[in-house]
């Protein structure tokens, strides 16, 4: 499973120092990185781990390129971050078993969908009616693409994603396994008492490059559709509700959240478990903490946090119980600060 | 697609102002309609609306009759979100493609299963032994109903949707991909540093006209049976414990959860992300705010709350410091407030 | 359905009190148990409830055996808990249907892969190249166990389990329907303003004995594994990151999430909806409170919490609000302190 330097740099670039022959069996962690391995320092402030990591080849900053090289072998580029992401995409498809894309006799695809070439689909998918396959698209065992839903080019479908009816997923999309896109947005009208349905007419629309984590759901919009924009990165077990519109390049940790019709700018980021309530709207470049709650719009960019901070329990408890009379606090420290006035005043200089 | 007033009143009712021969396209949100588009103004207090919206056509309450009449087309009713959503309903049907029922070929159905007629059961689908399907049914391609689970008259199983062995889900109930009905309680005994599984032996009961979201669980109970009464509404990726009983008409909406063993009354509503730890028990008429974690048993109707206000960073950050010592400083208040009062007691009044 | 207490007590132990022949319909908790049923009374500090009970037969601790088998039917046990979670596991298995194991004609099982005998594969199961499956695992209906992946043996996968490429799942352990092994971590190197995937080339390697709860993810490791230690349990809808190790033992309940990195000792407990940042560390016998944020370390045994206390909606409010001002708040009360500190040296005591 190894493979030589000059194969890498030949592949991604960056200046050599040392053979081009040597050969390293992956990439690996820093800290555990052994001397077969690769592994690399994202800025000059690490450089102090030249000494300790025992990696047998680096990727460096052209900062480090003097000590790096007379180290051992390395490779100078740029930002080493951005070309360990590369080297990791080319090592996965160095060794990926190729097999001819497939349309397996086990899918059941319904005869007006129309499937570009080079489309695989694994068994026991169902392709409905009218449904729409991009060139090169991937679709996994399981998955379920209902009626007039599209795929675009070179997206990949793991198994048991479900996209609903008139669904649309762009090029190069990436969805995990049991990602549920289209699922009827949470809407309800109240009537003596009861919850009446207000159908969800409208659909989810999903840009290029977007990817979604394992068990993610976006639902579809009631009226006008759901848009996740390109370039979007959504992790695991997400909700996204209807009519939500997330931002170019936007990216969203675990068991976050999105309420109905809020609107996220691009470039944002929101830690894991966050909750943004519906119909607000928040700015390009703002950057929600995990497990923070976004409960009024936030029009500048900017880090956000809204977290009880935690402590061993007793503590807490004390703070906690402190926390319910808080108000009632701040007024009898103004009444403090009123008396202390009144004394001061009344009291002759001396 | 469009539809014409007349066929609309005909439908669902309501007091039209203008012809009946005129059409519209679709529902559409009051915000963004255009001229051959249909909107609603639910409230007589969103009247300045009128002039600024470019519907076609308005639904109304009946106190903004006459200013909607002289400016167009209108339906005037009672509750126009109540109409509103019944027009959803309505338009959906009229739109629906609708094929006759019937058992997919590729699907699994056990020779003992009782399968109703007028069923519809899509590709891939696993019926087991002794399982009930009432008529009307759909069970989407791919859902998995175990033995002995019975599902009502007319519910809508989308794909992908699992209902565990004996469990019964109610009539016209909608599970929306993913939903997971019966899965095991978290239930295991502590022994010498080990858990020990408690089988679940209990089962799940869903009532009649309730809707379940996207990758939803319900768990089944440890001994007795978890009770999702009549006409619940749960929204995606919630979490109910063993042994739960949430009351009629309760909706709980996104990435919520519920422990094991509470009990939540009818006619509440609880917020996305928030949890309800076990075994506390929730009065009718309970609204819990979003993340917000109920502690303690709720008693009384009314709104609770419990969420860290969201500030910019910098500003969390120290007001999330001094949370740390809450306690403390309200110990220095109480003695600044008593040393003040001494003080004020020795000076002699001037 | 009914088992005899003769029975009971030859397969499980326990001193009997009352004949063998007492038959008993169902083990049922304590509160609600009838005459033909069998319940537990954990403690001696419960002994009251020995009074109220209407059950037929108790499963009681050693300090209770004279109350108790004055009462009636009793069995007398070290750990009644311990011994009724036994109970329900015989209880299933004596009321299992059970039919010899099978690899449903419906499944797709690679001709690479190697099944072990006794194994039960359900229909639309998708088992593919080179994935090993040991002796007795159940494999259950539209499971998917991706290239090169293996199940040890006698663990349970429930309908709808994805497992992926290369990840190892350990023997005797429960994965229930809709969890996801082995999906992408969440891994992205910032370029440009855009986020360009890192390949997540590590597995997932799950241990002996660990059960995980429905629509549970846990992600494969960037370059090394993501690892659950023996016996760790999981409930529903639990995130967990790439490159996460859990310890032995160590049990989490729904909704909570770990984020990347994060390292979680043995014999831990996390409540529902908790979440751990990445990167962290967290010692053997840590406990975390429901939804709480773990935003560091925690290096020594204990419990710890940090959630904003729930209150009336209006005093939740009024609380919020001084919390935003609260180091402003400790500034003042400090400035009152020192201002009355020096006024109490000036004025002249009297």
């Amino acid at each position: 499973m190894s493979r030589s330097l000059g194969d890498i740099v030949d592949a991604l670039g960056g200046i050599l120092h040392g053979s081009r022959d040597i050969s390293v069996t992956r990439p690996a962690p820093l800290a555990t990185a052994g001397p077969t391995e690769l592994a690399f320092i994202a800025q000059a402030r690490y450089a102090n781990q030249l000494q300790t990591t025992q990696a047998g080849v680096l990727i460096v900053p052209v900062e480090m390129q003097e000590p790096a090289s007379r180290r051992g072998a390395c490779i100078v580029t740029d930002n080493p971050y951005f070309y360990f992401a590369r080297l990791t995409q080319w090592w996965r498809r160095e060794h990926e078993v190729r097999v001819a894309p497939v349309i397996d006799p086990l899918a059941f695809v319904h005869p007006s969908a129309q499937v570009d070439e080079q489309v695989d689909i694994g068994p026991f998918a169902v392709i409905a009616a009218g449904v729409r396959i991009g060139r090169g698209a991937r679709i996994g065992a399981h998955a379920v693409i209902a009626a007039g839903a599209s795929i675009g080019v070179d997206s990949y479908l793991y198994p048991r994603v479900s996209v609903g009816e008139r669904c649309v997923v762009g090029a190069r999309c990436v969805l995990h396994p049991g990602v549920v896109i289209g699922a009827d947005g949470f809407g309800f009208a109240q009537h003596q008492g009861q919850w009446i349905k207000i159908e969800q007419l409208g659909s989810v629309r999903i840009g290029d490059d977007v990817e979604i984590g394992a068990n993610t759901c976006i639902d579809r919009g009631a009226l006008d559709d759901t848009v996740i924009e390109d370039g979007v990165k959504l992790d695991n077990l997400i909700q996204i509700g209807h009519n939500v519109r997330i931002g170019e390049h936007t990216a969203m940790a675990g068991n976050a959240g999105v309420a109905g019709s809020a609107t996220i700018g691009a470039h944002c980021t929101v830690g894991g478990g966050a909750i943004v309530l519906g119909h607000l709207s928040l700015a390009d470049g703002v950057h929600v903490s995990a497990a923070s709650v976004v409960s009024r719009s936030l029009n500048k960019p900017g880090h956000y946090t809204g977290m009880f901070p935690i402590d061993d329990n007793a503590t807490w408890e004390k703070n906690a119980a402190s926390l319910k009379q808080l108000n009632r606090l701040r007024e009898r420290l103004k009444a403090v600060e009123q008396a202390l006035a009144q004394a001061l005043k009344d009291t002759p200089t001396p």
